[in-house]
């Protein structure tokens, strides 16, 4: 672990962004991105509305002030100052006085999670609308409802955040998360913040390839991303999206669309060192959608826990603070950090002297008394590397192969190019 | 279900057909493909006896006019006009009076089905036999015994029958059933009767493939039929071989020698959509063995239900219209028609849109208000295809991958073709 | 079996060569290619100390006389006239007076196995030491102990015996089997048994390949042959590695390093059909290490019972007489004889008639009545012959596919060459 970056850390910046309201768009997301920038040196883009990107448009900017409504009695039923998720997302501004029937079809609520707000939007639909608990939704009487949803929608700017972290190779691993989702903890202030972690290990020190982190918001911001970054695209050569990491479920990586990448064999191998799963592509979900649509088809998958959807908290009011723990934040950044170790050393092993065993006694790598070699032995770790080292294997696929923990095979490496009998390309 | 083919169509067309004297060449087979081309317009070729075809000559032509066997005592033991299994089939004429002894090698019975008579044949043996049930010929005395069997096998000609339905497209779906055996129902009448109702279905409508239906005798009828195609054969693109689609096992699909063509891509897709199994390749059994050999290589697999040799009345009297059920031939023609449609659907897929997902909420494809979307939605099959479609995969294989029926993900396909994201070559 | 190789014969051979004090030089090793000279002609090589072979030196050679140690009290603790295990292997000559303290990095023993002497080498560490039952180690008293170790360590050579019975190619199959380890049974008596009985084999008849035999001291003696033969290595089609072969295990493959060669194959085969096992590839173990090396990589696997190291008598004394048994030793003798059977027959299968099934019944080769070919008749086993060979496929291929016995199959084999159906190349 990066020093510095414990719990209290992970609770401290998650606290802090948890008030704000995010979007795809809109000033939520400047402050956002702000609050990061104190941790690590952020650049802020702004892609105007209207900008063509991919298959799409940056659409108008949003930005709720604050949406009210009020019973026939004068009750107040929602109000965005006291949760953000009460208006749809998107929604347009409306100001009157309204029947029960007349709102009908502009209210949200899910019986599922009868005392929970949940989360809806509507980007591209130009629409209005409230979201309330179940509860409430179904207590409401006929009557006129006085509606003041304060909002804009205009030519503005879509904003995401990018910090690259300079390698000695140009080949570059890419770390994305979402900052589009408004007040909920898992979705995804634990990603936010196990993305800000691995940018603190990746500037901890000089590292082999460059690291590329990128704060956007869901769908749209991958796409404007990819859209920019066309130059790029080519030197990925490993990259994770990050999301949902603070629940109480196993860490789980999906796939890549190809099913079959290096980054889909270190993950598959860290995870299999710590209890993790590991589950096939499937092509929705986050903004792996984008980065491993047919026409980039990248080597990146996903690092979540629950699969989003299948909690009964997942975009609900009920995905607060109290449902995630920093601890669980920071043993997925303990993995994801394993796993970008592992892309660092993800080069060709060659066996310098393929013929016969290399005599490693006389190199001070083997017991000098002969007879009682183990299988799980240093010994036997030199012996797995230089019978796989044909070029084309790396630390990772030897570790694989051997059953053996890949730091151990790492290290067992490192000593073996140190005698020459190893070269790492 | 192709209009007008239901149970009491099968029923009629097997109750006609059951009595009529079949083998591998001869008036009976005649007689059949006339009632067949009562059903669909068959064109019937005659193939004089001593052609060359492949490794093979056209053998003689046998008819059979009737086979009687008297005992010591002048009862009749066998009589073909009651079962015409009880002659051997291609046995020569036999006329005289012969001791037990002297008819002893030429009895034939089958101890494991004592009341029913076995099916024998001899076509390339130049003997003469009677098949008996095994309680009969276990009881059979000492003594002279009468033999009449009136049979001609004398040069005349193979006969077959054979429909194309052309398509838009010169590449061939190959449809081939036997017409060999005499009186039995299951192998083969039911292969006749479903290969009927196919070709009933390929006429209904323009399909995109060409559609090619042979009634054949087996073995020397699909060699002679591949002897004289040698064009045609590099064109078929699927097909499968009928027969033994009455009995109540499970529908069963035999896949082709090679194992992984599209063809078994599809029956194995069909069949796990409604409990039907697949089994590997094996070297014997019907024309698959033909058109499967070594130099023909063809993508063809078998449809059946019970394997052959596996159920007691398997080439018995007890094979008889009691044992099948024209519910069970529809069942088939019904999983049949499902996998000639999916051929015609399997021209490759390609995303034009590939970069990035296209927006396909403006288009209507998506849910306007966002949040809620399901595994198993329309939504997630276009997300499916479009993830796949990279101009070398076809609907099954979207089906297969996603683990959605297939066709729902051939609707889905339409529609995308509809909006433009979708080419199908 | 080949004629005289029964129970009496094993026991014999290794009765005689039990007492002789191997290592990985000397004289002791001389002594045992000359007992194996008795049973078959072989070729001794003597290659001289300091000659440069890959990346290693030929050794001094070592001869022990004697080696003695008496406790405080006068007992002799230790004499390796009793069991030459007493001595580290390639310890050098002491001769004096020493206080307990000062011997004690000097002794070995092993606490698993407290009553046995266990057995330590020291090849290129430039000490000695002696070893001994754990229980006698730790009742050893303070005082002078008096050491008498009489043993050369001096410039001479390393001693292999080789012998190559020529086929009509000069493809080969290499067995080889280690002789450095002294008065232990199954490590390695076993190995030179079977290495013996499959040499007389090869002698027995005219082979299609060519067979070598080397008799070899481990790891050092492997990589010396392979030094030394560097234009036999590119004609090596298949190998195994001989050792553990008399202990109560189940007899055991380890894969060459490929994993999937000819060898791997063959011997999958005729272990499936006699209960045997398999196991993948490890880097370490006996000679297969240096065969499989990367630079080398050659399709030479491991016949063995119980892995080394995995059963307590494995390197001590009580790896004696007692431990194996000829009968096992036979035993595996007859699974190497089946699979040396069978890389003769590895030629690849070409049928002559590929298109449509060949007339079989008019070359006497299927029933003449037909409706009762049973599955493992032999009518199936001509053609799945007949749908697998391709020009790329071997009878041990159609074996493992059709899942019959492949000596069946090798017998259709030749019977569809006799009939002109089968070419084999």
């Amino acid at each position: 672990m990066t020093p510095g970056l414990d719990a209290t850390w992970v609770d401290q910046l998650m606290d802090d962004l948890f008030p704000l309201c995010r979007s795809i768009t809109g000033n939520g997301n400047r402050a956002t991105l702000a609050r990061v920038g104190k941790e690590i040196d952020l650049t802020v883009h702004e892609v105007p509305t209207g900008t063509p990107v991919l298959d799409w448009l940056v659409p108008n900017e949003w930005n709720l002030n604050r949406g009210r409504l009020w019973g026939p009695d004068g009750d107040l039923v929602a109000d965005t100052d006291n949760c953000n998720l009460h208006v749809v997302g998107y929604s347009h501004a409306v100001k009157g006085e309204l029947s029960l029937s007349q709102i009908a079809n502009h209210l949200h609520s899910n019986p599922d999670m009868p005392w929970s707000v949940p989360y809806r939007t509507a980007y591209y639909a130009q629409t209005w609308g409230f979201c309330l608990p179940y509860d409430d939704h179904a207590s409401l009487l006929p009557g006129m409802y006085t509606v003041d949803l304060d909002a804009t929608l205009e030519p503005g700017a879509l904003t995401y955040g990018e910090l690259v972290v300079p390698g000695t190779s140009d080949r570059e691993v890419l770390v994305s998360t979402h900052i589009c989702h408004p007040s909920m903890a898992n979705d995804n202030l634990t990603g936010i913040a196990a993305a800000v972690a691995l940018a603190r290990w990746a500037l901890s020190a000089q590292r082999h390839l460059t690291y590329r982190f990128v704060f956007i918001p869901g769908t749209i911001g991958s796409i404007t991303w990819l859209a920019r970054n066309r130059d790029v695209v080519p030197r990925i050569a490993h990259g994770l999206v990050l999301t949902g990491l603070g629940d109480p479920g196993p860490l789980t990586y999906k796939r890549s669309r190809r099913g079959d990448t290096g980054t889909d064999r270190v993950l598959a191998r860290v995870l299999a060192d710590r209890g993790g799963q590991v589950i096939d592509w499937y092509p929705y979900g986050y903004d792996e959608r984008q980065y491993c649509s047919l026409g980039f088809d990248l080597p990146i998958g996903r690092l979540s826990r629950t699969m989003h959807g299948t909690y009964p908290q997942y975009h609900t009011s009920a995905d607060d603070l109290s449902f995630v723990s920093a601890e669980r934040v920071l043993a997925a950044v303990d993995v994801a950090t394993e796993a970008l170790e592992l892309f660092d050393e993800r080069r060709p092993l060659t066996n310098t002297a393929p013929e016969g065993e290399p005599q490693l006694g006389r190199r001070g790598l083997f017991a000098k008394i002969g007879g009682t070699i183990g299988n799980a032995s240093k010994e036997s770790t030199y012996l797995w590397l230089l019978s796989l080292a044909d070029g084309d294997t790396d630390v990772v696929d030897v570790a694989a192969r051997a059953g053996l923990p890949a730091d151990e095979v790492a290290l067992a490496a490192a000593r073996l190019r140190d005698a020459g009998l190893l070269a790492q390309g």
